[in-house]
């Protein structure tokens, strides 16, 4: 049997739709062989557990909001600007992600969890896209020259800290409007702070 | 039976230097009766309960903790090295705490948590203190006159947050001097990139 890339993919969006939805715990592979119309064994035949399928989603999430910040480097505006975009885009990111269930406290201290390699990776990925802002804001004398890694790091932990401490207050398995607004003018107050912290 | 204050600080002292070497969990009643040479059941009349014992450590740990820094806060130096004695006495703070054993993820988030209203009041009395900061900041025009206490309350988010993520990343029970030292840079480096961006 050869996979249908088609049906795989299928697979994926009802996947996502169903995580999105109810969360990755409550959602079982039934459902998802359901909503494409497949049989529970050619499911498994392409997702072998609900946790594969659910890597993948993640997955997909993280490149797709990779290539979001990518275009938004390519912009024509200054440093300043597209760091405040990064964190738009961030947190609608990490607001998918507890929708789907991948995140809580205990999912980011479990050491044990199957998700800990994609969270590290993409770690390293973030601090790669800032990085990029960080030394287009240097080339272009918006921010000081001795800016380095350090500082670009201290952010991402800054930025990291302040969802982190926010998952004790999101009350449901879905994260409300209200949670979502302070969480977003904290962390946009915080950055126009850091920048004029280290602009020319 | 009336309680004697000098056998009832005796008490306290015994165990926060248990506490402190083994952390809460591993300390028993019996262990701190034979440090103050008293019987197991005079020690429960003073305190009923190991937690009750805990709780007076805790409290007087804060009070310590406030008393310097109302100490600071009397100190002839500028608002910016006041924060940043402000930051370096919390952390130490946090160290302390976290040796007691009074610190994980888990007392973070746990609802039920016996010492969750302390730390409560605790934060309200944090930012009570660093507004008085804030505030000398400004009539000394350090700081621009619009800062107000969202601010504050958004530099405490965040550096509550760079403490919260570390805890991840101490490894043993007690809070070792490399973790110390990576936590007290980066808390060092966000206050003063911070206080960079609120400068008049």
């Amino acid at each position: 049997m050869i996979k249908d890339k088609t049906k795989e993919e299928a697979i994926i969006k009802a996947a996502r739709q169903r995580f999105a939805h109810y969360g990755y715990s409550k959602v079982t592979m039934d459902e998802i062989a359901g909503d494409v119309e497949m049989g529970k064994a050619s499911l498994y035949y392409y997702f072998p557990t609900k946790e594969n399928l659910f890597q993948e989603v993640i997955l997909q999430e993280q490149d797709e909001f990779a290539n979001e910040i990518e275009k938004v480097l390519q912009k024509e505006t200054c440093a300043e600007d597209k760091l405040l975009q990064y964190v738009d885009l961030r947190l609608k990111y990490f607001q998918k992600l507890f929708n789907l269930g991948a995140l809580s406290f205990y999912s980011f201290i479990e050491k044990k969890s199957q998700f800990k390699q994609y969270y590290e990776s993409f770690e390293k990925r973030e601090l790669q896209l800032m990085s990029k802002i960080f030394d287009e804001g240097k080339r272009k004398n918006e921010f000081k020259n001795d800016i380095d890694e350090k500082v670009v790091r201290v952010l991402l932990h800054i930025l990291q800290g302040l969802r982190l401490r926010s998952l004790k207050f999101i009350a449901g398995q879905q994260m409300d409007n209200k949670s979502y607004k302070e969480l977003k003018d904290e962390m946009l107050m915080t950055v126009q702070i850091f920048l004029k912290g280290i602009k020319c």
